[in-house]
């Protein structure tokens, strides 16, 4: 799978919003991906973290995880995410991270599979932490496509 | 409640990241909230929008929708959102906007009540949208405190 540095540079230069945010992967191996932001970019109206950002940094942490596995495949992919729910348990007062565990072997290989027949469906669970203490749970169902041949969905 | 300006000043005033995403406040009246935003500061690897700023959007109007009504009332309040939900129906492919209706008269009232002694809460759907329709469906759970004579969570 893709390194760290490899999917900042591909968070930063597709997705213009996490320079926005300052989003850094400081972690993608294959135990799972952590990301990080700082909270001043991030911040709402009583000095914490914008539920928006805290959402967005969850969901990125599960896409990057699944990208970093895909950019092995000998087959051009689409991932996009279907469906998400977050609860927020406490107000987060300063910079946080998003950590994504791998899922087990099996998950992997179902996902695998169905992908090669045409599309896989992988469900991530998602921490919010600030200082390793969790703050909000996030949940994401993540779809990827195999494109056809010639199919180019990314044209730059 | 207070106006569509207003609530667009405050927004950008108190949570950066609304500016970065350029959201405009297009409707704020007692029929609901109307929020828009560009596709280009909040594009993905795909060129549609980032499942990040949809969700964002969505939950900023829910948000504008309550704050704008309790700005009327005669003690200070803190509104977060407790939980989030959202199904991403189709990718957006263009500027998008997240409309928030308000609910029945009897929610605002027991909101009203329970938020008079002390803690309202407020379930809202809102709507994302592409040139009136629906890409995808968004359910937040809101509370709003009701602060403490003298407690300033807004030092600011």
């Amino acid at each position: 799978m893709i390194g760290a540095a490899h999917a900042e540079t591909f968070l930063h230069e597709h997705v213009p919003l996490t320079r926005q945010m300052q989003v850094r992967v400081t972690g993608c191996d294959p135990e799972g991906v952590l990301l990080a932001a700082p909270l001043a970019p991030n911040i709402n109206h009583v000095g914490t973290v914008f539920a928006g950002s805290a959402s967005a940094l969850a969901m990125l942490a599960g896409w990057t995880l699944i990208h970093a596995r895909l950019a092995e495949w000998p087959f051009e992919t689409t991932l996009v995410i279907r469906r998400a729910r977050i609860d927020y348990d406490h107000p987060i007062d300063g910079d946080y991270e998003a950590w994504c565990p791998s899922p087990a072997a099996d998950q992997w290989d179902r996902f695998g599979a169905d992908l090669r027949a045409g599309r896989g469906r992988l469900e991530l669970a998602v921490e919010v932490r600030r200082e390793g203490r969790r703050m909000a749970r996030f949940n994401g169902v993540y779809v990827a496509l195999r494109n056809e041949e010639g199919d180019q969905p990314c044209p730059d």
